[in-house]
Parts: C-alpha cells; sequence; structure tokens
C-alpha cells in the first residue's frame, strides 16, 4: 500500500481528528488536574482557562472537558454554574462607564471599540469557545433551554439568556440553514426525533410515523451544520382533493392515500419548534414559504397551499371576555361551556361567529393577533380562509379550540400585501365567508 | 407514479428551492422597481428597504437581488457603496450617549441592552440580512477583501471592517469548520481554486498540481458549511526520510516517491490563507494541529513533523539593522549584498548565525517574533529546529530569505509549554543545533 | 439562471430518467395496446415482443411495462406465467441435437458457439432484457423466491430456477457487493427490512431493534448497486467480555452495555439471509470473515471471535439415531423426551455428550456435518468451541437444539487449514474440550 | 469513546476490508510460495488453485495476487497467459461429445445441464473468481481489450473472446448502469480520463476541457458501480440557437455562450467509448435516448435535438466506387482528389449529392448503412437531417469525410418508427432536404 493510500484509507473520517487533537491536548490537562481537588469550583477554573487560554491545542481539549462536563452535571451544580455565568462572566459596570466617558468626549472609531468590547460580557466569547468542541452548538442550545426555565424565577440570568441568544441568531442566520425533505428513507436517528419532537398532534410510534411519510403525505425541515442530524423546525404535510374540514381524516393510518392525479391541495397540519433554546431565534415562516415555492415549481398541479391549525387561545379568551354584545346573555353563558357531547346549531354557530371575532378582533399587543397561531400565519402573510367546525374532537381540542379548526391560505402572490397590511395598517385578510361571520 | 414519488423526484435538489423562494418575491419587486429609476441610489433604497423589511419572503428576494448587483457593481460605484456603509449605517453617537447616560444612571439589563443596540451599528444587521442570500457568505468575505485593500487611504472605512470582521468571528467559528482531504479524488472546481490560491511555492498548472497530491504527498484544508467548495486555508504535506534541507526536491515533478515503509517524516511546506475578506480570522493554527493529530493516530509510523519554510524578513532586516555587533565590519557589509552565484564560507556561516540571531532575538512588538513565519510556527508552540542553507534558490528566496529555509518542530507533546514560555516569558523554543549558532 | 445551472438543477436527480425513456416508448405502446384485448396471453405478447425487439427505447418501456404487471400478477395468473416460461421459452432439442450434430463433426469455435447458442433458453434473454427496467433486479429475484416453492409439486420448473440461478451467479458475483455497517443512523427502510429479515433471533420491534445497535451491538450487511436499499445477507454482532454462554443475556434490552476498555471478544449470534430467491447464491461466508478481518484490524483489542448458534438438527436426530452404542438404553429414552423442566445431572451429561457427538461424527452426505448450522460454519473454516448447557431456552431452542447452543471459533489464521481438513479428510476441528466429550 | 463510536469510527471505510481479508490470506499464501520457484508457470498454478480452491478467505487473497501479477505482466508473458486461457482453461471436447451423446439419448433437465457445464470453459469460471479482486473487473476489460488486438493473428483467441464477451454483457447489463452528468464539480480523476477517451474531438488539455463544461455545454456518461471512477461511454452536448453547420464555432474556447433564453436545441456532437474491451457490449444508444429524454423533460424550451456527425467512411467509398452513374466522369474524377483549398461550386455540389448517396444506399451486410457513424444513429432510430459542406476542416476530417459533417436527428416520437422501417424494410428516414439531393 502507497503512502497516499495508507492516508486515503485512514483520513476517511474527520469526525475523529477533533478527538485526536482533544485527545492530545487532555494528557496536559490530566496531569494538571490530578493536583486539583474534584470540585464544583473546577468546571469554573477550567472555564477561566479557557477563557484566557492562548493555546489552541489545549483550548480545544478545554472546551470539549468542560461540554462533557456539563452534559453530566448535576441540577444543582448547573444551577451555580448559571449564577456564575451571570456574575463572574458578567460585564464590568465600570468599565462600560469609564469607556462610556471617554466616548462621550471624543466618539470615534477607537472610543467606540473599547466601549463595546467593555458592553461585551466575557461569557459571550466563552460561549464561543465553547462551540469549537465536537458538540457544542448543541450542548449551548441545550444549555439556553434550560435557563430559559428559570428566568421567571431568577431574572438576573436574564443577561446570560439575551447573550446566548445574541450568538444564536448569528449562527443560525438563514443562509447557513438546509432545507431538507424527511422520508422513510431518512435515518431511523432523525425520524426519531421527529417522533419526540412533534408539538401539535403526537406521533403515536413508528407506525403513525410512517403513516405520515406514506405517499400522500410529507415532512419538511430546516437543518444546521453543526446540528447534522437534528431538526430545528419542521412541517408536516398532507396532498388532499380540496381542503381539509378536519384533522382526523388526514392522521387516519387506514386512509385510502389520494391518488396523484386527484390531488389539488396541500395542507400544512402541523409545524413544530425542536429546541426550547432557540426560542427567538425564528425560521418557522421561512420554512412554510420555502416549501410552498418548492411544492409550486415541482408538482404544478397543486394549486391550494392551506394550513389546518389548532385556534389554541380560543376558549380561554371565551372565559374572559365580554361576549355581550356579540351574542345574546343566554349564549355567552352557554358557549363558555366545556364542550361534551352534541350542541344545539344556535351554541355551534355563535361559536363559530365568536372565534372569528377572536381571530380578527382581539390583539394582544399593539395590532397583533390574540391567538399565537392567528399570529405566526398571519404575520407570515397568509389569510384567514375558513373556519371548521368539529374538526378536532380531541380532548385538547375542544378544551382549547371549542374543536374549531382554521385554514390559512398561503397565497405566494399575495403575501406580501397581506404580511404589509397586517404590520402597517394591522389589517387581517380574510375570505368571505369568513368576513361575513363578523 | 405516486405523489410521494413525485415529491420524491423533484424534491431531490433543494438548492433551487432558494432560487424559488427569491423568484415568487422577485416578481413583486420586478413591478416596483419599474417605476424607480436606474441609480446608483437605488442600491442602498434597497438596502434599507432590507434593513427595515418585515416580509422575509421579499427579504430574501430582496437581500439576492442586492447581492447580485454588488456582484457587477463597477469599482466607482463600489467605493460610493463603501462610503454609505461607513456613513449611512453606522451608529448614531447621540443614541449612544443617550443610552449611556441611561447606563450610568441606572447601569440594569434593560440599559445595558438599550446601550449596547446603540453601539451596533445597523450595517451590521444588514450584512446579516445579505448573508441569507444563496452566495452572501462568499460575497461579503469578497466585500471586506475589498475593504481591506481601502482603509489606509480612508480610515472611516475602519468601523465597516470592524463590524465583518466581528460578524466572520461569529460565523467562521472553528467548530463549524470541516477539515478534509484535497486530492485528485476531489472536484476540479476545488482544485482549480487550490492552484490559484497556493500563496507559497506557485502552482504551475494541472501536471504540477497533480505531483503534489501524488502518493507520497497529501493536502488537507478547512472548509465553511456556507463555501462548500471553497477552501478556507489549506496546507500542503510531503511525506519523506528525514528532515528535508531544500524545498526543491519536493517540488521536483520527477521525483521517485518515497516508499511507503521509509517515510518516517511529515513535511508542512506551504500554507496558504485563501481569503483576503477573512484576514484576522485565525484558523491557521488549527490546521497544522489537526493533521498533525490525524496522521499521527492514522499513519503511526511517521515520527516527526516539521516545516519548510521561508524566512520571508531576514533580509530586509538584513539591511536594516546594525550587524556590527554580530560580525565583522567587512562581512556586515557583504552579507547584505544579493545573493547572486557562490558565496564564500565566510559569508554563509555569517549569514546563518545572523538568520538563527534574527528569528531568536528580533522583534515585533513585545516578545513577538519580528519574522511573520516564524510568528506563526512559534505562536503555534513549534520549536525552532534547523537552519538550511541554499533551501530556495528561486529569486524570492535568495531576494527574502538569502536562500535560507527553516524547519520548524511540531512536537504535539510540547506544544503547549513551548507556547507557553514563548507568550509569557517571551522564550524562543530552539534546538540545540541552532542555539549553537548564536 | 445559467443553462449550465438549468442543467445542473433538474438534472440533479436522474433516476427519474429512466422513468423519462420509460415514458416515451410506453406512449407508443399504449396505442398498440388499445387494439389488444385485455388477456393473460397480453403477458406473453408482451414477453414475445421484449425478446425480439430491437429498438432499445421501446425496449425499455416493454420490459418496465412487463415487470409491473408480473408485481400485480394473480397467482394463478402467476403459476401460467411460469409454466409459459417452462415451456414456450426454453430450448428447441431438435436445435440442440443438430448443433451438438455439426459440433461432432468438426469441434471448432463456431459449432461450439451454436451448440452453446441452442442451449440456452431463450428466457435467459428475457431475464436479462427484464433487469433493464428499474426494479427488474428485485422482481427477478423475488420471481425466484416464488418459483422456488413450486418446484416439488412442478419439477418441469427445474430448468426455470437453473436460468435464473445462473444469471444470480452472475450478477451477484462478490467483486460486486458493498459491506456495510447498519446503524441507528441507517435509513429506516434498510431497518424496517432488517427487521423483518431476521429469520435466528427474532426482532420484536423497534425497541429491540434500537437495543441490537447500541454501543455494545452492531451489525453488517452486503449490499448490492441494484438493491441499494435491501440488504442480501446480515450478521448481528455483539461485543462482550469472554466468549457468552447463552443467548438471553445478550438480547436483553435492559443489560448493562459492556465498557469498551472491557470487551475482548465479538460474537456473532444471528445471521440470515435475506431473500430465498437468492438460495445457492452464496455470500454469507464472505460476510463473517470480512467482518472479523474488518474488526481485527479497526478494533485490535478484540481478540476473539465466535458465534453462538443453535444446534437445529440435533433433537431431530436425537429422536432417529441409534443411540444404544452411545448411552445406556434408559438414558437413550430420556434423552429423546422433549426438555420441559429441570433435567437430571446424567441426562443433561448424556445431552453434550450426544450433541458433540452429533456435530462430529453425524453426516448428511460425504464428509459434510448433517447439522445446517455446523456445515456453514465448519465449512467456512471455524472450530467447534464449545457446547453450552441451557443457553436457548425458546420454544424453538429447546425443541429443536434441546436448549444447547454451540460456539465456533473463526480464527483468522487457522480457517484454511480447518476448511481444507474439513473438504479434503472430512475431519472437524474441534477443541479439546469438546473432543473430551466423545 | 464506546465500542459503538470506535466501531463507527473505524468502519467508516469499508474499502479497505476487502484489502484485510486479502491480506489475512495472503500470509497463508505466502508462506506455501516461498517454496516455490518464482516462474511465469507460477501464474498458471495460482489460476488453478483459484478454480479449484474451496477457502474463499485465501480465494480471495488468491484472486488479488493473480490480477496483481497480471497488472505488471510483461508483454511476452501476456501472450503466454492468453495462450494458457485459450488451451489450458478450455473445454474439454470428448466432455462435451459424451454429454451432447447423453442429452440425445434422454433430452432432459439433468442431461441439458451437463451439457451446458461441459460446453462452459473453465476460464468462464476462473474470470468469475478474478472479478471478485479490488479492480478485477476493470482488469479484466482491460485484458479483454489487448486480447481483441491479438484474434487477427492467433483465431484461437477467439474463445476466450467470447467467454470475456460473455460474462460483460451479464455485468454491464444496461440494468446496473447508472447515468451522471459531468462537470467541473466533478473529480478531476474522472475528468482527465475524460480527457483521454475523447475519441472524435481530441481535448487539447483542461483549459478546452472547461469550456466544454461552460454554461452551454454539458456531458454525460454511464458507469458501472464497480468501475465507479471510470466512464464507460460519454456524449458531449452543446446547447445552441438552430441547428449548428460546422464543428469550429462549438469548440471555439473563445466563443460567446449561448444565453439560456435563446437556446432551442442540442447538439450531441462527440460520442466515445471509453473501453475497448468492452467493444460488442453496448450501451451507446441508450445513452443518447436517455440523455434525451432527460432534457426534453428537464429543459422543456430545447425543442430540437441533433448530431453533428462525421462520415468517417465517406472518401475511402469515394475512390473505390464506381461514380459515373451519378456523376459525369471528369467529375467523378476530381471529387476523390484530396480536399486542399477552395473547390468549385461543381465540385462541393457533387460531393454532397455523392455523400447523400453514400449514407443512403451504400450498404455493409444486408441493409446496414456503409458509414458506421450512420449505422449508430440510424440504427438508433436517428433521421438524417442535413449535409453541411466545409463543417470539419480539420485534417482529419477532410481526408475521412470530405470536410463534411451530417445532422442526425432525434424525434422520441418517431425514434421506433424509423428503427423499425430501417431493420425491417432497410429504409433510411431522411429530411426532404436530404432526399432531393439524390
Amino acid at each position: 500500500m502507497t503512502p497516499q493510500q495508507q492516508l486515503s484509507q485512514h483520513t476517511a473520517n474527520f469526525g475523529r481528528m477533533i478527538g485526536s487533537v482533544v485527545d492530545a491536548g487532555r494528557g496536559i490537562l490530566a496531569k494538571r488536574r490530578q493536583t486539583q481537588q474534584a470540585s464544583s469550583g473546577e468546571l469554573l477554573t477550567l472555564c477561566h482557562d479557557l477563557l484566557e487560554h492562548r493555546g489552541e491545542a489545549s483550548g480545544l481539549a478545554l472546551a470539549s472537558e468542560i461540554c462533557e462536563r456539563l452534559e453530566t452535571l448535576a441540577q444543582a451544580d448547573m444551577d451555580d454554574f448559571f449564577q456564575s455565568l451571570a456574575l463572574d462572566f458578567d460585564v464590568v459596570p465600570e468599565h462600560i462607564l469609564a469607556s462610556a466617558k471617554s466616548y462621550s468626549e471624543a466618539p470615534d472609531f477607537d472610543t467606540l471599540a473599547t466601549l463595546k468590547r467593555a458592553a461585551e460580557a466575557p461569557r459571550e466569547k466563552l460561549f464561543r469557545r465553547l462551540n469549537m468542541a465536537p458538540g457544542g452548538t448543541s450542548l449551548l442550545v441545550r444549555l439556553r433551554g434550560q435557563l430559559l426555565g428559570k428566568l421567571r424565577e431568577d431574572p438576573s440570568l436574564r443577561a446570560v439568556d439575551a447573550d446566548l441568544k445574541h450568538l444564536f441568531i448569528s449562527w443560525f442566520n438563514q443562509g447557513f440553514l438546509e432545507l431538507r425533505r424527511i422520508d422513510w428513507n431518512s435515518p431511523a436517528l432523525v425520524l426519531e426525533r421527529i417522533i419526540n419532537y412533534e408539538a401539535v398532534h403526537a406521533i403515536s410510534g413508528w407506525d403513525d410515523l410512517r403513516s405520515r411519510l406514506h405517499s400522500d403525505r410529507s415532512c419538511f425541515a430546516f437543518f444546521h451544520p453543526a446540528l447534522p442530524d437534528d431538526p430545528l423546525v419542521f412541517v408536516e404535510v398532507a396532498l388532499t382533493q380540496g381542503t381539509p374540514e378536519a384533522i382526523a381524516p388526514l392522521l387516519d393510518q387506514q386512509r385510502e392515500p389520494v391518488a396523484s392525479e386527484a390531488a389539488d391541495t396541500v395542507v400544512f397540519y402541523s409545524i413544530s419548534n425542536c429546541h426550547p433554546g432557540l426560542a427567538g431565534v425564528s425560521f418557522g415562516n421561512f420554512l412554510i414559504k420555502q416549501v410552498v415555492a418548492e411544492l409550486q415549481q415541482t408538482l404544478p398541479g397543486l394549486k391550494t397551499f392551506v394550513t389546518l391549525s389548532p385556534v389554541p387561545g380560543f376558549r380561554r379568551w371565551l372565559t374572559g371576555a365580554d361576549l355581550t354584545e356579540l351574542v345574546s346573555e343566554d349564549l355567552a353563558q352557554q358557549v363558555c361551556e366545556p364542550i361534551t357531547g352534541v350542541v344545539t346549531a344556535e351554541v355551534r354557530d355563535a361559536l363559530i361567529k365568536l372565534c372569528a371575532h377572536y381571530l380578527i378582533n382581539a390583539k394582544a399587543t399593539g395590532a397583533a393577533a390574540a391567538d399565537p397561531v392567528a399570529r405566526f400565519h398571519l404575520g407570515n402573510g397568509a389569510r384567514l380562509h375558513r373556519l371548521n367546525w368539529g374538526a378536532d374532537l380531541s380532548t385538547k381540542g375542544k378544551q382549547q379550540s371549542a374543536g374549531i379548526m382554521v385554514n390559512y391560505l398561503y397565497d405566494l402572490d399575495k403575501i406580501e400585501q397581506n404580511h404589509d397590511a397586517y404590520f402597517d395598517q394591522g389589517e387581517i385578510s380574510a375570505s368571505k365567508t369568513v368576513s361575513k361571520l363578523l
């Protein structure tokens, strides 16, 4: 075997290389640590070392070492670690003030640069260096996931969160994302995650998943190169004849698949964000539009692109709002009762009317729709197309949405116009059918 | 064909999808632009639109539109564009000062966040949005490449440069880079770039390249996912028997390849950064260490890892330094003369001694070695191993290095120690052979 | 977009191309068929057309058309089709006899070529042409799978079988096979097939599969390029400390994975052929040896390579053999009784002794071991290493093997010697422990 | 690192595995050979061993050993080897005769099987076993390439050739081929082969190749899985506006690429078979049709598919034919003179008329066109579309084709009809323009 062949053979898989550099540096670290006491302070020492260290070989080893420890950290120690991030790796107000003063005296390139450096907490650099380790990106995303759960009880962590989010917005730039189709030929590792991440209509197991990847179904996801087999966000798609009125037939594993020739509609019936730690780093809106664009181009026979979406905030709103201006007092009371069995036509009509009202007129802050799902699709430039009674009869569906589901329509020719009207004039695009309900 | 198969068939290549979204949004833009005057101001208008726009579909189209225009911009217009970036998309000092004042009054999370927002120039957001476009990352790197050439004449551009560099340090984090081996099986597109990017010992064409990828040679490069076929930095490697004393035999296309069994040494004989626009976003040091680690693991028979490097600053230093403390006045004069033909043993010995002196004692700033190549390898933790007389007899080699080349030794067990000694005590690790020259 | 980009974009997936040629030819066929009566005779007409047709465009369409029809053929029609293959596409004895006569008169290149042509049934050419269709290879393999089930009742089909097997031996040449590791990152499509194909220790579902692909387990399979996601044969592998004595701990989903450092043994505990239609086209022996070689090279710490195998023919042999020369009459009767609960030490020892005797002395034809699993491993050059009492307490294990399992040892240094001794002198390599049992 | 990770890491590249099995077996062989005399007889001994050997581990090693020796065999020894294949590994006529007799007495499955076995020379099995070795397929193809050059001088080798061809027809079944687009992103290894294999219009180097892969050009090739980076046949394609009349503008590296919107025609201007050893195992006809189908589907704007082809047999035919029935005696003499500079309009018109006559009326055997290129395209179902005067002014073009080139038109709707008419009635499909020339 020639040296070239040996090289060729042995360098096929570079994944392990990082490992080697890590190992090399780790030898050095190992000796250093033998004399150290195993303690929770040690983790911080390592972090300080990493931050200050100029040797990249052991820098990579340090980063890997810290990541491995963080992976297995006990909850209490993790809380301590978050505290340290907030306190020990924070900005120094005196430095900021001093550099702000210098800037105010002579606002130029150098004083601004100094001010910006002072205003950036050292932990941001620490995070950047941790990211060098294999699996570092994934770890940091999970770290922020945990952190978010603690913000309420400990507001001092908000600054840590803000720094991580600032990094993620840079790292997860749309230009770095890759759209992939998920199908039965995808790695089991990825499919298993799809099962676990599905947040709207739970996937009951591998058979259910397979049914959702059948000939008349599909799934698309965004991936980031640093998390190559872990989706960021995914949308489940059904090809149907006509716009669907209920979710159950879509999910039915025994259904007769729609024949290719008959399909004219694409239904987005579930969209799930996979990582709590990426909250606020949005790409869901891109996802739907890219999938619409892709399918429009490749399957020109498919004319209509709609969602089948819940109205998760409807019943909570119902019970809190003053409905008497909209319906009779009697009905106002009835519509607030839990949906159990059959309701009267009167109640049904009232609920549909009230739901249309809720979607169009109820506001969160400013002109933003109160319902989170409506806010997402309307903000994307979709149109409120149709309300479907009895569309989701699951416990959750009845509890949150009174069983109603909504079709939002994605018409690429109109989405910008809708989007602008929504954000500029707070105007919600709605079909005549829906408008007439008001 | 089932819908699934159709999907499967047509969605194989998602690259074009981005194109579709772009196209969709572009329709909208096209109409908008018909009423606009084609002018250089238009580009800025588009940039402002992109910065302020909330609709991502046309946002992507906008970004693509701007990138395409920038690709073909005339030089004068590019200068204007850089000016605009510096002026129109700059921070507003008043805002910084106001928010600095608020911070000084109540230094908390919110006031700091406001200050940081004020201190970040809008162009940074503009760059992030441009990066969404296909090829955006590559364009921005080239943009900075051009920009760097103008900093001297127009210092106001330094702020633009700083913002781009700040983004690049985040985007090109070591954790996102992929080490790949380049060989004769690599795409011609990549190989052509290797030919063009080689900066140390020019590759004369495809035959020369092929010779450098022969059984006893190799090449390794770092790639970033957003530039999948454009290397960031690469190193050329030779397998040899013993540490080489001259460059010509290494590059000889007619050489007899070293038999696999006989090879005991890995020589890094050329390392090239590919993109001027990535200046200051260093990964070369990682590259060598990862390649050492990889080869050490996969070819355990290879014991020695050395460079064969030029001393590019030697002769310039010679002519400027006071050599009389080191050599006789007579020799001091002779050694400064151009190296033309054969020199006397006396001159030769003096040049070698002076070169050792230059490498070890001449300083740039602080303790940093004056010679840029020495600075790079010593900073990486390598050791100064040997000076080779008559090692590079090319015009450039004689002109810059007096024909001398240096072997720097990479010993993974010692690099951290060397690195620390270099940075902490300004101590240069040198072999006895070299030390004795002083 | 340049034409190049368009090309690039659209030609990414060439799978569909075949479809296009098929479609083009199909138009022609469609018209032709409108005037034909839909009948089972039509399939044969198409086959005759394909055999005689000189136009490859419609030839490919014809082949695809025939394959599609065969995919959905009713059982009775399939029987008819097999009959036709046997009769209508058979050799013509007169031609053979005539060409044999010519050869006997002048045995030269041309007369031999004529004789060989006459001796090759037209169906072989038909199969080769059907193989052009997408999925053709897979269909033909399944066809032979069905055919094999009918040979007993209809011996005239033996000739059809022989022709298919002759083709498969050529097509599935070892040189065309690819060894792949199956893991949790493999496509679900492939994993699902592994679940279905496992023939020795049934996989109970996705959780069981996942457990068998855990850190201390592995799976290797041979693939053929024409069946890219359908394995031909696969072996399941466990890393253990010491040679295992029973199957249940290996399959236990709750087991504690063996630590990497502690593992010293590789156990092949299940090997399954996936396609009945490839019977007699063996590659299982290659598989084990390649996996041994691979693991030996990459995990040098693993010293021992053994199987944990059933003795499927033992109890059937027991009940038919004259055991009185080997054990007392009383025991001879007891050992033949079904294994239900606990047996006496005497019976246990007798069963083990008899099993050793069966494995070593019982013969199928000539010197070949009677037990099919023994025949496979001994024929591969493995050594009979150890018999394990109570090793498989499943119903099938007790029923066929009296609960006994055998370790066959693969020692690459000895396998050729063992193999030759087995085939040349009918000698079975056995460890001292086993030999002493006789 | 878990055992799983180790496995994962180390088994990434299975190519080397084969090597390991080979190595293992080779140890055994090495000892065996030490006692053998190094002689040309040794190669044959190895071949006999391989043929008779039952141990696949050393079988693979044997096959590899033989292949390596054959790779470096001196010419004289290769001739000996071919002789041995013809004589030592030939059928035994007595066996054929005996089994033919048995068949004549009782023509059944078993006697036929025996006859077929007797009629198959042992070398066919030898070739199948050699094919197991890495690179075996490629070696056998080259072997036949050399063999074909010797058939004329040694007709006894025809039987060896026939056996190899018989195997290749089976191995290189159209169903196993993969169509790939070759572009500037293809591996240099493949591109270098394209440069070397181009047989019609030589590629002068990498720049010429790059020009032929530019935005308005393309290249498609068939590959076989056993020769993954070695094309079998490829076709070069130009996108043009209108049907081209001459080759030089197509090959011009300085040309202005046709704009995507303007292109309406696909020109196949060069088709090359890459391996002489695959002569008679045709796939060129499939190639053009698949490329037509692919481009028709993906670039619907491209309406016309034509070739620009030489008439390589024209001038040879001219000088041998009796032209006096077609042109005046005077002209008959003039047209046979070498084409040097400008010719008279009279001579030009006569040459074009005679060329049309040659293409349509001159026959090889039966109804097959005399011109090999015409035979290929007409046999594919193409139509003779146009003759172009002064279309190829290269030395070869003038010498063989009198500078004339022909456009053959591929109209997928008509190719079967043309094909049938050509083969059934010997009718050549020609455009009116061409027909009028007669």
